[in-house]
């Protein structure tokens, strides 16, 4: 539905279908996941927090700023090129944390293990999951094993849960997010999930695709520290860039422009992309992020980014205005501009 | 393995097995559960709050004191009598933040659906969840959802992590119990396994029994509030009151004695363990827990747990000696003592 009379013709005079059983779209992170929040979890556990509709909750407990945010994890395969589910469980939750601007802390682990799966594999998770916590300073401080009957899992499945301290004064989130500000974005995309794919389906492409799966909280904490005026700050994982930004678009009322030919792709993920179907900009990554700052703060913000590792490829790839408000456009290499919108329909299941 | 030569005839000429592949009592909360965290969890994670081996982690932020912890869900089925899976998510994370001395404030809840699952299913466990965080006093404030393919999962396993405010000074865990500590039951045992087992077997009892979830924070907050030296506490889940005393016993280091006489078992619950074959003492609870308090204190700690329904038939079942150390002792109505093992097999599977 049309939030703007700029684009009357995007009026849908059908509601949306509303589904009567689960379908795979509603774990894809696009418009059946929204859905879902929207007509199930937050009419029955209706509090602030949960509204603000972000990567995490913001907390305050006697004067204490804290983030708080939890992910399971059904990634398949539990091993792909660049990570497993245990570096996913790991780095998805701290950078969930990061994205509220916190300092990620400690993590809790629970496992869903089914009945006959080797020891072995629970072992190596444990291992990746140990590696990861060291890399982004956090610490496994608490968890839960259960076992389900043989069939009724599919190996291993892990949920994490964060809890990050905030300190400085900005509020991070959807609401902060302003005309004028501009749109930076940490390095190319796509990768993660190719490279899942890749793993799951047996493809071999020339170049071998690695998940960019990685922490970002020090870039993110670099950026804070500078005085760099974070207004929002999302990680692209499922859904994609796409889903991102739509779902930032419609919290904040305003719209983003996106400029197609500012995105970095890999050349190797492109073909990849294109042999299969895919738009890069839904496809998920686990080590790239969004940040919105004022045009005023770029600058700095750039020379922040740059400094680390994991964002050293930071490029500026659109910007905020306030109509047509909710909405985000993208404008092509030729210069036509259509309207981006939430994944519809589950592009790449199980991916995280 | 004897712990003491007091009880020489105790010590097994045989390595414990370990096993190379996942089996249900993995999972099950007993010595199996526990070998799993001994062998894989606390190498890969080690951390002092990790290795504190308690219901959560004890955490200090900014001079904050806060409790951390998590549990996933995977009871079969997911409805019974008394509850279903969504109020023991939230009961039992409000209830093992209450067993760190700690105010259960905020959950996370992280689902894990499989796909053609209905989404009345979905509603009515959100629904239930939403009702037992009003009940405990706390709000869900974050959350995730995953989809699983049809025949990987098992209609819905849901996760939650809670964060708690230690508001006392008092040190609750295992490690602060002392020779001369009383064992204070909050009320009658085995109801929520046999509720389950009967639900999932289709077994008819005489009478209905009903699992007896609830969230006992107000008792457990009520004792620390009233000045009562709460040394240990612990909910009497997975494994029953067995599992958990003998755990305490082992990382204390001590001897707890326990009365057979003095364990409150409904008739129907007696019967119904009688007619299956389970012991009372192994099986599952979701609103019991014990009390280690000086003996000096015992009679205030009555007296605060007699005015909370939830912990009305408090009674008192045992005691703590030094030796001989790191075991449980059970004294039989006739007389007899034996030692309390954990659970070594998996006596009711997916029981939370």
């Amino acid at each position: 539905m049309s939030r703007d009379p700029l684009l009357p013709g995007l009026v849908c005079p059908l509601p949306i279908h509303r589904h009567s059983h689960v379908q795979m779209a509603h774990g894809g992170g696009g418009r059946l996941s929204q859905q879902l929040v929207e007509d199930v979890f937050l009419p029955a556990f209706a509090n602030a927090a949960l509204s603000a509709r972000h990567d995490g909750a913001r907390l305050e407990f006697g004067g204490l700023r804290l983030a708080f945010s939890t992910d399971s994890y059904v990634v398949k395969p539990m091993f792909f090129p660049g990570g497993d589910i245990g570096t996913l469980a790991v780095n998805g939750t701290v950078n969930d944390l990061a994205m509220c601007g916190a300092r990620p802390r400690v993590l809790s682990c629970a496992f869903i293990l089914e009945e006959g799966l080797a020891m072995d594999v629970v072992s190596r998770v444990a291992a990746s999951m140990s590696e990861a916590a060291r890399a982004a300073g956090v610490a496994l401080v608490t968890g839960d094993t259960k076992v389900v009957d043989r069939g009724k899992g599919d190996g291993l499945y892990v949920n994490t849960a964060g809890v990050g301290v905030i300190e400085h004064e900005a509020v991070v989130g959807p609401m902060s997010v302003r005309a004028g500000d501009v749109v930076l974005l940490s390095g190319d995309i796509g990768r993660h999930g190719m490279a899942v794919m890749a793993a799951r389906e047996g493809l071999e492409f020339e170049s071998n695709i690695e998940s960019d799966c990685a922490p970002v909280a020090a870039p993110v904490l670099a950026l804070l520290d500078a005085g760099v005026k974070v207004h929002c700050l999302r990680d692209l994982t499922r859904g994609g860039l796409a889903s991102a930004v739509v779902e930032i678009a419609q919290t904040s009322g305003l719209h983003i422009r996106l400029e197609e030919d500012a995105l970095p792709v890999r050349e190797d993920v492109r073909g990849a992309c294109e042999i299969l179907g895919f738009d890069p900009i839904y496809v998920a990554n686990e080590g790239r992020f969004v940040a919105f700052v004022p045009e005023s703060d770029a600058r700095r913000a750039f020379d922040v980014l740059r400094t680390h590792a994991v964002s050293e490829g930071v490029v500026r790839v659109g910007a905020v205005s306030e109509r047509p408000g909710g909405l985000v456009t993208l404008r092509s290499r030729i210069g036509a501009t259509r309207v981006v919108d939430m994944l519809s329909g589950e592009q790449l299941p199980r991916i995280c």
